[in-house]
């Protein structure tokens, strides 16, 4: 498999990794003499439920979940999720809800339908910069859990800690799950879409406390209930096949680079350059306060729109792809997912630094 | 692209067009020339804007979708679905149900949460093996809408009217959309999952009557909204942008087969061949009654559980998949949906003669 080198900076869905779709590409006709690709299985045919059964064990066995929680494998996105948790954790009563960005923000919104939402924290004042510190989350004795998102694709925020919480912790870890080691047996539910982070879009995981089950309103749906999502596998209806598949080689892949704790050594070594080079610049501002900074999606501009927008044509003149900031926050951010390899991030950091040459006064 | 030619009878997910997947291994590596895949395209890009708009147009093309409908591009299957039509359209009122197998049962059951369900019609007495007529529906005065399944994929079951009410129609056409021309202007709301005649698993196509949005009950989660989602265009989070893309690789097959016209005459063909074999046997029962016969599933047994297996065993030794009928219905089941070559539906009559030649004493 061969293609022009490009860097894909996409917030998500995003790049993939290259073994990822050579094997895809290579069992696509004829997923290993079968006949048939994966698209065509039944899935409830042996052979799928080898590669569905496969991949939950790869995902549990990389992010270590206990015994105590189920793997899920859905569909919906984190939208879905955000009806789905307030409508089987909250029991009509309270949640607390720590909002540090946009989809935090929407989740919070979409939860006062079902209850009463206590906001414990917001970083709404200051252009969701940064991340409240433990001792500013204003937690509430009702809450029947602690709803946050532990990365914020768009502000380019990300929590350095784990909350301290008496309620189950829910987070949203749809872009930075399995870039790092997390103890799961911490959270309630951890749940993430998987287009950043795992697979193409189309697939959301939920990992969820099997004690937490069983609280549903009684007017959610039942394509919502974990309950009846953990008692049928993820199988109350057809899964996205596909997803599944694809994620199982993303974890093959994974692996091979040392799991979430080789994966975090990378990613840390990746967001360290390009932070450099913004520390050390005189062009550019970085969006994120110093401890609050994500690794994952690097947000700054120049303080100048036509500048912000001459930066981001040149890149992809240059096969550096999506370098365009999110509409609501502007300026420029840079996604360094798993999948983007060493050499992306240099050529992006070369970029920047010629850049700045040629136009700083 | 070659691989064992093998035919695969799944009930879904099940056969795709060879030159879809011709056309999707083409592209994996590299989506003309730019340089990355349709699975790492960011959903905002023009790129996938340009995919998502092209699949949507063919799709309002090949099945005549009127201005006043809107098509939409979701994630969920019809489990979700089941849940989404009674919040978004009954009002806390009523509904009819037209319950002629296994999944208008679930729609009708999800339905009871949200309002009154009126049972227009059942067959589960005589083991769903007809649709009832025209004037054995029973319609309530209040129902908001009537719903029923146009084709029963479990039992081999289809209607071969659209029935007549004074409440908008509402019609779960999964197994077999795109099978034959439908006069979308009749009904309030059509939807089927992908996995059938349309694309991978994962995807949701809704066509609603856009003056049936914005009644959707309080709680309705907003991934659900179906006013939102047309306000959105679908795009109120990620969508199944790779299940998409193949729906408009699939479409351009269609296309080229003379459309849904040319895939009624096919469908027609495919299932005179099969039924002809079985109503010249004194081996096999048919299950469904004459003039509630399914074209694209049809369903058989011999009266003993033993030989059943024995034919469905034989059939994979030969590279006939799948023939394996429900865990409900048991026997066999023959899905002969849009993707299904006419040589396929030769090797399966070959030897369901052959079988029977061996077998009938």
């Amino acid at each position: 498999m061969s293609r022009d080198r490009v860097y894909n900076f996409s917030a998500g869905p995003s790049v993939l990794p290259e073994s990822a779709l050579e094997s895809a590409r290579r069992d696509l006709p004829d997923y290993k003499g079968c006949g048939i690709s994966v698209m065509e299985m039944s899935h409830r045919s042996p052979m799928f439920q080898e590669i569905f059964d496969t991949t939950k064990a790869r995902l549990k066995t990389v992010l270590r979940v206990p015994d105590s929680h189920e793997i899920l494998l859905l569909q919906g996105g984190a939208t879905l999720q955000f009806a789905a948790i307030p409508m089987n954790l909250m029991e009509g009563a309270a949640a607390d809800y720590a909002v540090t960005g946009h989809f935090s923000n929407r989740a919070a919104k979409e939860a006062e339908k079902y209850g009463a939402v206590h906001i414990a924290c917001s970083s709404a004042d200051s252009g969701f910069d940064r991340i409240p510190t433990q001792e500013r989350l204003q937690l509430s004795p009702d809450a029947k859990y602690f709803y946050y998102c532990a990365n914020n694709t768009i502000y380019g925020t990300e929590w350095q800690y784990v909350p301290e919480t008496a309620a189950p912790l829910v987070c949203d870890m749809s872009s930075d799950i399995l870039s790092k080691p997390v103890d799961v047996s911490r959270f309630g539910l951890i749940y993430a879409g998987a287009q950043k982070n795992m697979a193409p879009a189309g697939l959301t995981v939920v990992i969820i406390d099997k004690a937490l089950a069983g609280r549903e309103l009684p007017y959610t749906p039942q394509i919502m209930s974990y309950k009846t999502l953990i008692e049928s596998d993820s199988m109350l209806n057809t899964p996205p096949c596909w997803c599944i598949y694809m994620l199982g080689l993303v974890l093959e892949w994974l692996e091979g680079q040392g799991g979430v704790e080789g994966m975090e050594q990378i990613k840390r070594e990746r967001a360290r350059r390009v932070y450099e080079v913004l520390d050390n610049s005189r062009l550019y501002i970085p969006h994120a306060e110093i401890g609050s900074r994500s690794d994952m999606n690097i947000t700054f501009r120049t303080g100048d729109k036509e500048l912000d927008a001459e930066f981001v044509k040149g890149a992809a003149a240059r096969g550096l792809l999506n370098l365009k900031g999110h509409k609501v926050a502007g300026g420029m951010r840079a996604s360094l997912y798993n999948a983007m390899p060493m050499e992306g991030v240099d050529a992006l950091t070369d970029y920047m630094k010629e850049f700045e040459a040629k136009h700083h006064v």
